[in-house]
């Protein structure tokens, strides 16, 4: 589609909120494992259709990781990012966190890895634009996206 | 709670996103309006008990304008801020704009101001933070919802 | 579409009814604000378009008030009637009250006004019936949606 | 609980409505099974709580056909009355047709009659008062009812 | 469609899943009726359309009863197979358990009887395939269904 | 919990079906994946659940790959068990497939790891019992469950 690299900045989203509901909650009052993916998938999703400026779907979860609880009230901030990108599939970082509303305080609960394929019309995947890190953040999330597809392939 | 003010961007939500789903979408292929005012009370209530640090329930939908309207595929990008407090009270405004995430091109949907009550452990009223508006934005902001208080009362 | 009035008795409902689920309680064990404004929304809709005999979509909601909580095991009754149309939109009144269904007892929770617009085959506002108020209530609130009408322009 | 008989019209719900949304629909476009069996349910169960004034479950579907089928944006009505009770139980039938909003056309979709019982405190059965039926028609369903509990004995 | 005998096993579904979530419960803390009968049905659907190999649609719950309740925490373990088949009808019976997956304890929660409708491109009723039934089990159904079904008409 | 192992038969899933609706598809008409990974938790919950006896709760996706795409009147056919435990956590291994149910053909869409973690009363991590592979398969997978494991440490 383009020759021109995009800034992470360009597509990313930094503040995606989800109030979690008494459905969202298992026996032990935490949060289902499968609606933070489900949120991660639709955040991520929105990234990549920015970045690409095409339809995109998920090809794959590459990790997504429970470093901690979400719980009854807690808000849940979703933040996502274009790691880097190849001919036609891209990698989204994605960070959840659990606010209180009412202290503030904020804990991390999720990081995930996930793979995006932009299609054309046809339903065939199309090219994307390259990544362009620009901040040390950004560039070391470049290289590093670019180790954990070496290690899958 | 609080004698001390808070400014607005303490509590603001810059960019909470919905990706429309065909089950939001009327025969019309526009999306129904019931899930905007959701959503915007969701996105909304998040700011208030930020704001108030307590539970907080909605008190009234002063207004809420439909400008334009959403269609499949478009993204939903909802902005909420805290406006002006009064005892236990506070005016959020909220700003819903629809992206369509292929192009980057966004339109403005919907603008509402919502009435939110901080309660106690009793469910009681109780007093919440003063709004110390800084931008000359905010300002505004704070000047407007004195006067549509003034003219509900 | 019609030169003829209307009743607002021939679109009226008289007691769509919904029973409050453990998912649509905050953690104050009260009903979600964008719940009950989803509600509202969705039967006022049918009242829009049973009187204009058209597809509608929301233009605004002018005012919702919460009167009172509605809690677990309520079952909200929600009333919708047309108070008065314009040329290709009409105010419809919405009261919604909550009632304990084992000792009959009712507590109004909500009153609220929203606007919708009648549209034709191509999206565009099409004409109304006029609204033919026949009962005393029914020409108060003619005239009352007439007041707030120029209220608001 | 009560010695004293109560009419159907005390608990009888003559109008609840349900939009048709994208999502209840199959692939042949007509509304799933599922939905309008979780509809006549949802609305019966008010009428037996109402009747008894107690908590009640659902006991049986004792029948529930269907007659025709309900399509994108119809409305549907659901109409439900308790016909007769015995010690515990209560028959409740209901009646759900199918309206174009537009057109004002009514469709009958289907006919069903449940069985509900109320539950004490300890969630044992427990006594519900007879069923006085006035009308003419409510004196045949009070009469059928019997008939169809002798049939499944 | 066919002239060929199917046997009930080639469409059966032994372990359709569904883990209760909060906002399935009612204030007995029990299973609502109206979300097992729309599993019954979303499970028996999938059989009919095996067995006919055309889209089908839901023409009667013939019967369904609860034998005992299902609770928070539970996993219901839905089974589905067609018992026998008319011109272009259907009987197909299900059974849904309460499993507690901790302890492995099973409960019988629901038996039912579903009839649903082959459907050809013009939304007509179009011939299924006989049923052979081949295990004892299969044989007993088999004949039941046709007892059924006369009692019905 | 028990020093003695149990095998994977003993708390597998075969079959947990899912008929996709309108809205769970996205604008190229395909599942989307978010969908799909939910679908993957739920069933992974319950055989987690079923081996160790004890409320469990998602630690980590360690791979989720979509090999096809579900489309719009797909069964989805979801099969779970357990490759291999050690201490408290156990690694759950998903398969979906995509049935079309009217012809019978079926496609791969997903292949998924995800690691669970047994909870005691004090919402600590419980011992679980080891697995005792018996088929051919389940021993393979039982020795690749460890090489990811160790891959990933």
């Amino acid at each position: 589609m383009s020759e021109q690299g995009k800034a992470p900045s360009e597509s990313a989203i930094e503040q995606n909120v989800y109030k979690v509901f008494p459905n969202d909650l298992n026996s032990k009052y935490t949060v289902f494992g499968g609606l933070v993916m489900s949120l991660c998938d639709r955040t991520a999703l929105i990234v990549a259709e920015r970045h690409s400026g095409a339809p995109c779907v998920t090809a794959a979860v590459d990790s997504l990781n429970f470093v901690g609880p979400a719980r009854a009230g807690d808000t849940l901030i979703i933040k996502a990012a274009v790691n880097r990108s190849w001919r036609s599939s891209m990698e989204i970082g994605v960070h959840v966190a659990a606010e209180n509303s009412h202290t503030g305080e904020s804990r991390h609960v999720v990081s995930a890895y996930l793979t995006f394929v932009a299609l054309d019309d046809a339903g065939k995947p199309q090219a994307v634009p390259p990544v362009t890190p620009e901040s040390t953040v950004e560039k070391r999330r470049f290289e590093e996206a670019g180790q954990r597809r070496q290690q899958r392939l």
